[in-house]
């Protein structure tokens, strides 16, 4: 197992743009292309029988194209990163990243598609004309609330994986890390009392994942306080939410919302002033999981948590994507899944878990990222658990 | 200069399935992505560096992405190969050959993006959304008279290079083959008498790059007849190009057009009978280039006239379209072209004609497609040539 050295030197900004420069995807050739007869097999005469075949039955396309492995790096450029909205010129670059992480950590080849729409209606109807021309779609950086609605509509008009990645990638890894950190510390994910500050694409699917692995006390935290059924202007994804969380019915703001709690997972930005961090609960965990600036700075958080995990890859425990979507396209679409259910990230989360249990700590309490086993693993549980359909 | 044998085994439907087993292309990273500092150069926190510079200037997409060497190969399965409507789903064998023949010859990246949709409006409107993602668009296999609108249409709504392959792809390799020609016989394309059978994409595109390279006398054939002006029922691009060609208003079919006429290009699949070609003037130039089945068996059409060339690889002069798209696209992405102009269509014509010069002969009226000085030259002559607007 290769862990990289925390103490990799920082790279300069003239590092990154020279690696940026020209982009950082091509596309290959499967075989090569130089002479008559290599073209009279790729091209014509000899595409034609293929095109035949496919066109008689065309489940062969799945086979005699690239589409069984290729994923649609989607986005509309409106929440890239921390920038916000920027646009799909420069949210390109991102899913660039995007793709080539698909490929060097999951084996699956990737296309970035950046559209210039924002419109929910315009985006499913693009990728509805192009479905031919890909195996699955990965959502990315699509702002909030538009991304629950762009997800749930894109999943019941293409008949293939479709996964917001900063939803259910954040999510699964969260649980698979509040996993480790259970194991580490003897405790049940089931009885933690458990804060989620942020009700944005991925503080949802976070509470909601938390939940559908047995979490049953969890309360959400948005700008205005904890979501509780009710609250005046919470409609939609929020209010979905509020029916299924807070238990206790907490109102108020963090500070009643942490008072006791066991576990803080940060996903909005907002800081988290010392004295809440105080009022915690003894073993306290902290996740505080906004980049490039946490919640709270590693170092202080030490003073009141047992565990602490960022995002970021200089700290140890980083609670990064790149463990969960990889081998969760790759398993879906190894599958013939059409759809990413829950119990295939919930079999994501436990497969990450798995792979880091010979070697938990307080500061290890998820692999690598550069663990060569995550991916397989993922992959390998995501298949088991689909149902094919 | 590498010309491949033409007795290449005939690859058998096995030797073409098992080569399209899993698809033809891949993706691939520029860069490595194997440790922390790797990601944090690729993926965030560097990126974002990368993405701000690009969102305050939209310019720099060109240089910090893929797309300024990325070419779309864009389809709507209507009019594959002479496969006809098979649809964007069994057309994406022939659009993965396409890109991989982008790579292979002239260096370039391309996806292929197969549209299940066959409506103009609709093509045009998903492309102007995913304008961002690309940084050209070859139109392939777009069914007549359909295409002329939509490359119309696309060139009008897209700020980058647009050009349907098997219009100007073919015209541009005619041409140069009929220069090849008119070099190895001493004499001039403006006299010549020129009968272009089918007046489908290829036809009238092969037509007009004609007409703009001189040639006087160009009589264009559909399967009613000769194209005259105020020919009932004829509108639209069959209509303007009546208006150009057919000089001395020759009425009639094929025997009344090809008589005396000095070539014949064959894009029809019409068959070419004997006795029309016994007609023809002395030192007859024929071009058959229907695939899989010329007009007239090369041997056949040997007995009547000086030179003759087809569309297949396993006979003298190739007349292959990898000659010219290859290096037209990289010529007007080089040059930051935002049109393929009819002056960088005739430049690449020239291009390869004249990369032939040296070493002509009736059976070597133009390079091998594999010979490796055709995509330089034609890519430095398209550069030249653009107006860079």
């Amino acid at each position: 197992m290769t862990v990289p050295a925390l103490s990799s030197p920082v790279p300069t900004r003239a590092d990154v743009f020279a690696a940026h420069e020209g982009g950082k995807l091509s596309t290959g050739l499967t075989a090569p292309l130089s002479d008559a007869r290599d073209l009279a097999i790729a091209y014509t005469p000899g595409v034609a029988e293929v095109s035949r075949a496919i066109a008689a039955e065309p489940h062969l396309a799945a086979r005699y194209t690239w589409t069984n492995r290729l994923v649609a790096v989607v986005s509309d450029g409106t929440a890239v990163l921390g920038l916000g909205d920027i646009g799909p010129r420069a949210s390109l670059p991102v899913m660039e990243g995007k793709s080539a992480l698909f490929k060097a950590f999951g084996g699956l080849d990737s296309i970035p598609l950046v559209l210039d729409t924002t419109d929910v209606d315009e985006i499913v109807e693009t990728l509805v004309r192009l479905r031919p021309s890909f195996g699955a779609v990965n959502l990315e950086d699509v702002s909030a609330p538009r991304c629950f609605e762009l997800e749930r509509r894109l999943i019941e008009a293409l008949d293939c994986p479709v996964m917001h990645d900063d939803q259910h990638g954040t999510a699964i890894v969260l649980l698979a890390a509040l996993r480790g950190a259970c194991t580490v510390q003897g405790r049940d994910l089931e009885s933690l009392r458990i804060v989620v500050s942020g009700a944005g694409a991925a503080g949802v699917a976070c509470a909601r994942i938390l939940r559908a692995a047995g979490a049953r006390d969890v309360v959400v935290l948005d700008s205005r306080g904890t979501l509780v059924p009710g609250r005046a202007g919470v409609t939609g994804e929020k209010a979905a939410l509020a029916d299924v969380t807070n238990p206790r019915r907490i109102s108020g703001g963090p500070a009643e919302a942490l008072a006791g709690a066991d576990v803080f997972v940060g996903l909005s930005s907002a800081l988290l002033p010392e004295e809440y961090l105080a009022a915690m609960a003894p073993e306290a965990i902290v996740f505080a999981l906004s980049n490039p600036d946490p919640e709270v700075h590693p170092h202080v958080a030490a003073r009141y948590a047992s565990i602490v995990a960022t995002g970021r890859s200089d700290f140890p425990n980083q609670i990064n994507n790149v463990l969960a979507f990889p081998g969760v396209f790759r398993g879906a679409l190894d599958a013939g899944a059409r759809r990413i259910t829950e119990a295939m990230k919930l079999a994501a989360a436990d497969a990450i878990a798995s792979v880091a249990s010979d070697d938990l700590a307080p500061d290890r309490i998820v692999p690598s990222p550069f663990d060569p086993r995550v991916a397989p693993a993922v992959s390998q549980a995501v298949a088991d658990a689909s149902t094919n359909g």
